[in-house]
């Protein structure tokens, strides 16, 4: 098991990423280095845990490490999770790893990593969770690194989820990417709960106001360019979305709104 | 041939270019990927088209992977180009990829690639091309993913060019770089043609408007430092720059935008 | 030694990254690539210097190539410089390498490395840097890709420090990260020659202007959400960072701002 995969609020203005590989490297020097993406918002531990959870069913089982870490140098627990599919997390016990663990078959084992004394008390990306990384990828049990930790006493996020009757789906906003599409924090049988089956005309409120009539597709040319269409994304979220334009931009969303999708009846 | 390359607009926000990255690997744990960009504006084929012909030259032959995309999950066909000197292309059959096969000794062979049916219908590069890059990468041959298509029935893009007299260039910008150095859609042989030669005083104007004076230069260094500068770039293409300086920003010049280069005859 | 790390200013809109990258494989296919950043500010030959020589001594020793090079196709000399410990730097003798080469033990030997006649004059990093990288990974000796240099002949730069007294630390912000956090040229040292030992109360100015108290911290949070705190980074200087926030945008501190860190005596 040599593939390390990164995720991180690091961005890539700075050096942080690839000094992070190069620690890796420095201990394991044939383990290969995936980078995820290194663009969650600063210090946004949900939105991490989102990207994480939604991107590892698509990644060979491996060593996932993700540092979005606010709490870097207190006593916040540094950890290693096993999942019962055989991947391991590495990260902070702030509730950036469970997501992603939980939809690999569950949390097998959990273990605190030792923080090594001459550790800088602001990067431990660099100093605790990148030379844990490499001591996993040359093989080394997660037990080697420190104790075991109860799976129960782990650091939970709780995160949003829709409120669906028939005719009507409410969710925030969750997520924005590049081209500014809008994932909300509701499910395909969400839309379908709701009644927004393919083919349905969809009215769109954003923070209690109408933006508009989408139409529910399945893909973005499912309707004409510029116009608004509901779909499920490639990470199974109901998403708004403008075919060739930025959704986002267009209805001023951003992540937390209150959206909300509804049958037009009249 | 074991290297596989993307390039896409994904941008570096999302995992979006790391998943697709994973989905190579889940198929070919040993396959070699090289970024080359995923800076690629939002659905701007063309763009895309031009920056990957201009950099396959530069690569060693191996499976290039390209995802600008905005008919995913329509009937737009999926490609895997051979070309002539050995290359294989996958992408989208919307141009994207034409230019830099026929850049690599023309088109030798075309297949499409068939859509698996649980394929999200919005991320091709991750459910489509990922895994077809991969089987490539096992050593699997083109006409294993899909049936021959016509390279006459493909998909071809109308990209500009210049008008050429002796005395002027004019030409639209297809490219500004993160220096803010515009790329035109003119060749170093039309400069020549121009009589634009290096050493020359060049009068440069934009959307008509007389925006200053140039000197026809090799490198940015050969004006002095905020000056402007007419150069061969390193892609082949004619180039108005400012040494030290963004172009872009000073003369208010984006992608789109006609720019005439004269001799300055009075 | 087929490690090859590469940091530059060319941004990640383009495809110059990952034709380096390519450039280097055409030469050495089996050589290992590690992207350290590209977000350097386009020129900024000291922040580059700066950046390179913080982030060397984090990675395994290998091929560290460097293109920050505003005199691109002038007669500035194309370096490889290798380092008391066994490193070898690569690119313009614009003052890039030398404080990365000082950090790993000194430079040991310079050899100017011969422009081939086809290179581009505006991307020496993908013509001249990349193969000679290439080679270099081949296990070629530096003496085989051009005439040995004089390394006190070599540019170097003048790098700003801090003005240090009982009391007070004044210096230049030198670095702002992707989260705000803001460098100073100053090193722990003097923070402690200064008094501004953990735990005291710091007072910040700007430019001249109060800016308001921070505290004198180990880590973001040791001081409560949206407070201020002077650190250690890990980089090993001193630093003025807000927990959770963004103290470059919230104090409109930019590179090159005079700081100063005060004990308020009253």
């Amino acid at each position: 098991m040599s593939l390390v995969t990164l995720l991180s609020d690091f961005g890539t203005r700075d050096t942080y990423a690839g000094v992070v590989e190069g620690a890796i490297l420095r201990v394991a020097p044939d383990a290969r280095v995936l980078h995820l993406t290194h663009g969650v918002a600063p210090g946004d531990i949900a939105a991490g845990a989102r990207a994480l959870a939604d991107a590892v069913p698509h990644l060979p089982v491996g060593i996932h490490v993700a540092v979005i870490d606010p709490g870097v140098g207190t006593d916040r627990r540094a950890l290693v999770l096993q999942s019962a599919d055989g991947r391991l997390f590495v990260g902070p016990d702030n509730g950036l790893l469970v997501a992603a663990a939980e939809r690999s078959g569950g949390i097998a084992a959990a273990h605190a990593l030792v923080v090594p004394p001459d550790a800088s008390p602001t990067f431990h990306g660099r100093d605790v969770f990148a030379p844990a990384a490499g001591r996993l990828a040359l093989g080394n049990a997660p037990g080697t690194l420190g104790d075991s930790v109860d799976p129960a006493a782990l650091v939970r996020l709780t995160l949003p989820g829709p409120a669906v009757e028939f005719g009507s789906l409410r969710a925030p906003c969750v997520h924005v990417d590049r081209f500014g599409n809008c994932a909300l924090a509701a499910a395909a049988s969400d839309l379908e709960g709701a009644g927004l089956v393919p083919g349905t005309a969809v009215a769109v409120s954003v923070r209690g106001l109408q933006r508009g009539a989408a139409e529910r597709g399945r893909t973005f040319a499912d309707v004409p360019p510029g116009a608004l269409v509901v779909l499920v994304d490639s990470a199974g979220a109901a998403a708004l979305c403008i075919n060739g334009g930025d959704a986002a931009s267009e209805l001023r969303l951003a992540i937390g709104d209150d959206v909300e999708l509804r049958l037009p009846f009249d």
